[in-house]
């Protein structure tokens, strides 16, 4: 399937590790980075441990991708290590940027104009907030205090997003799509719901379509018990000859699920930018 | 943090990165390791590839975990490719199981039984999910055709899971919980929801309690915004010494959060198994 860029995403978090949370935001990211024509190779999640975010930002770097985004330990408590993590991986040092200090000041500025705060001193946790690895960019945060962080690193743009997800999404909104955004790609998806057949039957139709057109996502998703029941499948096509595949691939599988005398129901999602 | 075992938890299935569809199994795998005792230390998620998938796993094997724990990718359509990808990477080859193939073949039995099936042959799709990768064990599937597999690799136990939920529990929950279990410990969690102090007033009292108590986890959640509001703190520990550390933090806590006037309220969980 064709894409105009790869990302890596990275979670951050021991609650995310012991069931506590759902890495809602890994999800989310996915999806985003999805429908702006990119593809997401690979997700991660690590505890709140200075070497574990640094060998997973190493690790994600040798894949080489366009994008490595991480999400999480960016606030002000002992436990968020994720730019202390990033800088020691990178070799780069921390060091206060003034730009981020500038945002973080006026956000208390904000919190104090709405009476929101009970202490809004520049503390050495708020401080904390404004150490970069030295050479980042700090990227306001609409949503909340901590500023997100760009890092080039090579031919990787490294983003730091907070682990709150209506930070997280204010950052990536405002900052990160619009620069992702340059490559995006027509999208469209046939849905066919399927009744009567187990996906086991309906493999060998599938995999000669996923080979006939290789641009095409072909999946199947089981609905219920396999002696059932029903099978959604998903044909996927990106850019001009992902789409003409598409309909291509339907219309064959249309074809074969009436030779099959299968009830089914044909769903078709377009999605043009 | 004491626990009894580790573990990696690795998520095959382009679902899980297009944004369609949440790692479910992840966090609710994550929460079962957690609960009997065990860490999970990293989790991973990866498309349906050949390669990622066996890089995935040897990544995760250089960690020596105690389990590694593989969902996705055990069904019979031409994009489920994990127990390929798991012979290759271990150069074990794949050959046809006779344990794996008679549960399919009950299985079977039982939808016929049912009335379910349209088409029951053992086709080459159903062959497939008894092909294991030499010297491994099926575990068998209560909710589902495809059998879970069991693979030894030095000191770590690699147990591959069906993606569909309900199948994955149901083998976790027979199969692989009892081998983890022999090393269950006693969870103690104090939560404190505190009002009217920002996250970033708690940090440095949380941050001495963490350092005072290294076996207590200690965690804050911002609730709203930061100028607000509420924030929860947990602690937790496991163990004789771990659930002493909770009630001795936790008075701490209580006394520190007295001294700032701020409002809270202390619930205690435990957890005894």
């Amino acid at each position: 399937m064709s894409e105009t860029f790869t990302a890596i995403v990275v979670g951050v978090g021991n609650e995310l590790l012991n069931g506590r949370t759902a890495n809602t935001n890994a999800q989310w990211l996915c999806g985003e980075v999805y429908s702006l024509g990119g593809k997401v190779r690979l997700a991660l999640t690590v505890p709140d441990d200075l070497s574990e975010i640094g060998e997973a930002l190493l690790l994600s770097l040798k894949e080489r991708p366009n994008w490595l985004i991480v999400t999480g330990g960016l606030g002000p408590t002992y436990d968020d290590m994720t730019l202390a993590g990033a800088a020691a991986a990178l070799g780069l040092g921390l060091a206060e940027d003034p730009r981020a200090k500038e945002m973080i000041l006026r956000k208390l500025e904000e919190y104090r104009a709405m009476g929101r705060a009970t202490s809004m001193e520049y503390t050495p946790e708020r401080a904390k907030m404004a150490s970069l690895p030295r050479g980042s960019t700090p990227l306001s945060n609409s949503a909340g205090t901590a500023p997100g962080v760009l890092i080039k690193v090579g031919e990787t743009t490294v983003v730091c997003l907070p682990g709150v997800p209506s930070e997280m999404k204010a950052i990536f909104d405002e900052h990160v799509a619009p620069m992702m955004a340059k490559g995006k790609l027509k999208t469209l998806t046939a849905e066919a719901e399927v009744k009567g057949l187990p996906e086991a039957a309906l493999a060998p139709l599938l995999a000669s379509l996923a080979k006939k057109y290789p641009v095409v996502y072909v999946k199947s998703h089981p609905r219920g018990f396999e002696g059932g029941s029903r099978v959604l499948v998903q044909l996927t096509g990106r850019g001009d000859q992902g789409v003409r595949d598409v309909e291509a691939a339907r219309d064959e599988l249309v074809a074969a699920l009436q030779g099959l005398k299968a009830e089914y129901q044909i769903t078709i999602k377009q999605d043009v930018r």
